[in-house]
């Protein structure tokens, strides 16, 4: 089949301030942890810098950095969670405007700094997809069967 | 009015992993009619290429196509489910980024193909809006009367 | 703690359709007022022009307007809503393409105008997050003390 659908039931909904110099995805993976939502889809705006950004490289099977120094508008961050390694585990891609409104994006990697910080954690029901590695692509997957 | 705005009540949502070189809008409608989702929201993340993505030329009353070769990271998918000619339609907009974070972005067209991809419906229960031809601007806009 | 989160319980969804010539932000702000909507989630698709978009400058403590001439697709709306000065007030960043799939983003300015636009507000339930002026960044940030 071309694709695999799973049902979740809504929970509530999170709305999440981040304080300014944290580290973006390790403080959003920590509040996951810590509050236990398991499954979800986050998104968000706010300012950030410096910003760490990744590509993932199919061929090397790893993620190229792209470092960007200064502070950005944080234009647009979704992703979901999931579970990985048994924990509430975070996967967001980021797009970034600088002071002229150009923008750049990819993968969330850790190092990207929060100046400040608006974000959404729409909280699913329903037992989490968790993230098997995956031989072909090098990449942690969820485990919903193709 | 300089709006209308139409209530719908919460259903489920729905988690997605789509296939490994499947054609992203293709397999969302087809995806959306088999399950029989007339109306709701998606978003999604992942690695996509090649890419098509159109922009709307109102002069011409037609999509301007453009084609990216490669692979690049979907830094977004953001869209929405309605009803066009009596089907499930998904009418969805992308960000794609390469591997120096470089970004591009629009309409999301036919050809463009799957790597990995995760993506969320928020499935809303209504009566659906449908898509109807729009002499002024050539396109399918909702019947939600302004 | 490095950050603070809030729960709210999950409230209707709303489609929109703008009127063709709106001023984006002034008509979303007018719609949550009128219909009455303090705390929620924002998204949207479409197409745009011209447009003015922000970039917050730390140091002067203020927004760097562009101004975008033409018309481009709007590939995604991101944003919330919560109160400010006792009034629903939208905070919104977007993300532009021109006809060739370039793209440029940051916080959505006063004098972008609709062409058409496809908006959904996933309405939340609970006491709305206020906007207090923040004496550091010269922002009007969520009262939710971190």
């Amino acid at each position: 089949m071309e694709h695999r659908i799973e049902r979740f039931v809504k929970g509530d909904s999170q709305l999440i301030r981040l304080k300014p110099e944290s580290d973006l995805l390790e403080t959003l993976n920590n509040l996951v942890e810590r509050v236990g939502i398991e499954v979800g889809v986050i998104s968000g705006i706010g300012s950030v810098g410096p910003v760490n950004i990744g590509y993932y490289d199919f061929n090397k099977k790893e993620y190229r950095k792209n470092h960007f120094k200064g502070i950005y508008e944080l234009v647009s961050l979704m992703g979901n969670i999931s579970v990985k390694d048994n924990k509430p585990f975070c996967h967001c891609h980021i797009v970034i405007g600088d002071k002229d409104g150009k923008v750049y994006g990819g993968h969330l990697l850790p190092g990207t700094i929060v100046k400040v910080g608006e974000f959404h954690i729409d909280v699913l029901k329903g037992t989490p997809p968790e993230r098997i590695f995956d031989v072909t692509t090098g990449l942690h997957l969820w485990n919903l069967k193709l």
